[in-house]
């Protein structure tokens, strides 16, 4: 059934925010109607940044992560360590590693991971920057931090493939037990490679 | 902790998205980024559409619903009956009553109710205005349709103090079991008013 509006405006407001993903229409009719208790300069400040993001967006042309420059602060930071260089799907990763405070190397966004049932391939990546990179001499290690899916595992080959003829060491995050949980409720696929990748216990004192 | 974002215009856009009623930061992020993906025309149209309601949002004189006229389609269709005015909280309760297809009269939004806990009283409210519409001879019966309610209920008893000494019939949304619950699962209160607002069985035969 077609919802009537009492409004054209309030109509299209609806539809633009219902664009939004994980958005319904009610949803979309609750935040165009709050937007009615709002000032008019509220709402035009909110309109304004999410347009200027999308008018005005750069992205890094080493790492591919959005900026404001030509090159974005971590690449261009003297303090980290460009021989070391973090591999993950989008800027959401690198916020998440960013946070852990573990890491002071660059990153290398690719955009998404290979998907074919997306329609999304190697060449929709920035997997062939991602080489040039590693044959420019500067890097000397590469650490894969894709999701440990299926789409992430092919990815991963895929990068490794790629990679194998240039003097660079591969590396991928370690999978084990989360910290924090139970060995009783681990899944046995993480639990078998926690096993098999077991670290010295004295190693693990350091940290 | 104060998440760090790589651009200062993705950072605005988050916190303006976050501003929105049941949006965290985590889901501004994804909202940001996802615009990221959409062209630059979707974006803008988005943008628009927010703003243009808010800047040009009108408001029908005589029931204060949301419209793009003086007066809303409802108050001026020549076939509702004008005699008959439900008094709603919203516009998304005439949404509601519109979408069952069984009222003909015409609506009146309070714009809210009275709300000591939220600030909100009877003089922030549209309450005046319906006393007027009551005074004005054409209304012959107003029914209550606002939330079941202890806030709901002061607003109905508020209402009915003001137009006690007006000749207009006041009545209220018949409470019951609703249409496919069980009577084993009803609350007490509402199989207790179900009870004492028993319905002749053959009235029910006409619907």
């Amino acid at each position: 059934m077609t919802q009537k509006y009492p409004s054209a405006l309030l109509e299209n407001a609806v539809n633009e925010y219902s664009k939004l993903p994980g958005i319904g229409r009610k949803t979309a009719l609750r935040l165009a109607l709050h937007s009615l208790k709002r000032t008019v300069e509220d709402v035009q400040n909110f309109g304004r940044a999410v347009v200027e993001l999308r008018e005005q967006v750069h992205y890094c042309r080493v790492c591919h992560n959005i900026c404001d420059e030509e090159v974005c602060e971590i690449c261009s930071d003297p303090r980290r360590d460009e021989s070391l260089v973090c591999v993950v799907e989008n800027i959401r990763e690198v916020m998440a590693i960013e946070n852990t405070g573990q890491y002071r190397g660059l990153y290398h966004i690719l955009g998404g991971i290979i998907s074919p049932m997306d329609g999304i391939g190697p060449g929709d990546l920035q997997i062939a920057d991602l080489v040039e990179r590693a044959k420019s001499g500067k890097v000397k290690e590469i650490i894969l931090a894709l999701s440990t899916t299926m789409e992430g595992d092919t990815t991963n080959f895929y990068i490794y493939r790629k990679l194998q003829d240039i003097d660079v060491k591969l590396s991928i995050l370690a999978r084990g037990v989360a910290i924090g949980d139970e060995i009783e409720y681990a899944d046995e696929i993480t639990l078998g490679r926690s096993i098999l990748n077991r670290t010295k216990f004295s190693d693990t004192l350091k940290l």
